[in-house]
């Protein structure tokens, strides 16, 4: 379904030594953004130093979205994805732990950027990291088995705080393509949203 | 259920003018970052500009996360929210537009910072989108009828591609404190994902 390039790990390490950096400085500059109760003067030094660095970057420019990579044997390189994408800033990064061959889960820090309600994870950020995890579980991590969310049904026990999250996620039973996975998401007090999802493998093996 | 500071509408305006350019230069380097092919000297010499931005906005950093304030005919500034905060360089941002009281939709297009499959908008902010759209409709736009999801299910027709996008949403029906709630969101070749929630009047009147 989908088509990848084949890139080797050196040709990976090169690329990451060059932009792993200047994600990682984006994604400074949005939480110093969303933190500064800076005036005038400072607001325009700084806007002037990312115009400039926008600039930069525009020198050489290619158009399209960034996607993904494969290596030689077989691992994703995630370049873009917005849940996990090594050169996309508004990626936490979502980063997926196996606990075993069907359950995972995600630990991550979501601050001001991710915000909903006052102080609270924006409703939707809860289904899309909960889509995350799920999508990637039922994937079990390798492309020959890359699911699509069929369905997805969230419920929602209260609102998450900002600050420290785990997502947890297991696949409750296989039926031909269909692959049925559940998961939860918790603040420090526990959880607050869980999930019923139906994902469907595209193509195998 | 929350506390909202209340502004006036020339401090609001003092704040915009202020921080809605900065904010814009954000979104336009997380544009150009996700587009360059820049070797480097170019991309060292962004990233010297991106940190000198953010230790000048560093300058004078508040704590917490930065909400939304009420102006004094109770229209409701959203600044920090994910999707439509004025100073959320994440937030697209997503605007919702009314059809009649109990309709709307949001005309959005959506790049190269949104991908989840290669080409395509990620699972999980398709339903980011929706829930944001039934939310604001279920809330119908005003802070005396705020209301929480309490649950939402997402169904993918297919995978939806980046660009232009609508998503639109109707109230089906309403019990007591309940909203029932139904979207979809499409591409430039129609309906991709349908929603149905239901969402919870927190208070009233």
């Amino acid at each position: 379904m989908w088509d990848f390039e084949v890139m080797s790990d050196d040709d990976v390490a090169v690329l990451r030594r060059r932009y792993d950096p200047l994600t990682d400085s984006i994604r400074e500059l949005i939480d110093a953004a969303l933190h500064t109760a800076a005036a005038d003067d400072d607001v325009q030094q700084a806007k002037a130093g990312i115009d400039s660095a926008a600039a930069a970057l525009r020198r050489n420019r290619r158009e399209g979205s960034l996607g993904m990579t494969l290596t030689p044997d077989g691992a994703s390189v995630p370049w873009g994805n917005l849940g996990n994408g090594l050169r996309n800033p508004l990626a936490p990064p979502l980063v997926v732990e196996y606990d075993g061959p069907t359950r995972a889960h995600i630990d991550v820090e979501l601050g001001a950027a991710y915000e909903g309600p006052p102080g609270h994870l924006h409703g939707g950020y809860c289904a899309l990291v909960l889509d995350h995890l799920l999508g990637e579980v039922a994937s079990r991590g390798s492309i020959e088995t890359m699911a699509a969310t069929g369905t997805i049904s969230l419920r929602y026990q209260r609102p998450t705080r900002l600050g420290r999250l785990r997502a947890e996620a297991e696949i409750e039973r296989v039926e031909g393509r269909k692959i049925f996975i559940a998961g939860q998401l918790a603040d420090e007090d526990g959880t607050t949203v869980t999930a019923e999802g139906l994902f469907i493998i595209l193509r195998q093996g």
